[in-house]
């Protein structure tokens, strides 16, 4: 096992708890309102999150295991988190993202990966070769990226708010830096 | 009372628990490393948020409810947080931070602000006049600023370890937008 690991599944472990304390039950003003047109609200991000969970990580971690660069990863179904969170409340993708990760988590370990796993190569839609230590590193900087992106979000619910605080607080400078994952 | 003031309470009182799931007792990779040369490390931005807390919110709404605008905010002192938190492990930090935060929410509602009192003026040090609902805005707003940012300093960390993703990943396209408070 690469130290790394560890670093890696320490964050992911936290990730649906820290959504959790900040997120449930706080006013629709700072979950269901976005940042403009064609944006997402916090609610969709966690639901981008916990279809990830579903469709994404373990899928391509499985895939770069078991066929290595052969056969590239299916590319991310953009639609897929809009089709599955369609009715549910925050809450109810909050308990979901928990849950799957817990599960995701639970199966990696199960994988006992070894050093020489970790150089191993599957092949990405978009950006061709990929190793399995380069995907392990991303399922965590995704996370930290959409926490930035929900900050972002809430913050500029108060942007008008704060008055001439605006141009001392960083977040409300950010432009946002979207991007497929 | 304005509407907004439940808003603004309801998050808050969140920010300490969540910071407390997403950070304690993880690996110093992800809080004791900063962003290069005279940056923050997550611990630095919770011992700041802790200070804050102390020093400046509170004060600085008594100040308008006391003086208005005839007596200015005293600056913020910037190295205060940084003796305050000498020598405290990352733990501590969150304990205080969350310790304070529950004691100046409980007092906010001591005050029993009325709709009027939203709109009385103080003077800030650089900006000028302020409104008190200015000032509990960017409370919670400058929550979200540091959030923004522990999640962008955490993901620095991964930079390299990402591989090719790390142009598809926003938070590492963000250079930071840091400035007074």
């Amino acid at each position: 096992m690469e130290p790394q690991l560890d670093t890696t599944i320490a964050l992911l472990a936290r990730t649906p708890g820290a959504l959790n304390a900040l997120l449930r039950d706080l006013p629709e003003t700072w979950t269901l309102r976005n940042e403009g047109e064609n944006t997402w609200t916090v609610r969709d991000v966690v639901a981008h999150l916990a279809q990830l969970e579903r469709s994404d990580w373990m899928p391509r971690l499985r895939r770069i295991l078991e066929s290595g660069e052969t056969r590239p990863f299916d590319p991310i179904d953009r639609k897929a988190s809009v089709r599955h969170a369609q009715g549910k409340r925050l809450e109810e993708l909050l308990d979901e993202f928990a849950r799957l990760r817990g599960e995701n988590l639970e199966q990696l370990r199960t994988f006992q990966l070894q050093p020489a796993d970790f150089a191993r190569r599957g092949r990405h839609p978009a950006l061709g070769a990929v190793t399995l230590s380069d995907l392990l590193a991303t399922w965590a900087a995704h996370d930290m990226t959409h926490l930035h992106q929900i900050a972002r979000i809430m913050a500029h619910q108060y942007r008008d708010a704060v008055g001439p605080w605006n141009k001392f607080l960083g977040v409300l400078q950010c432009s946002g830096h979207s991007a497929p994952a």
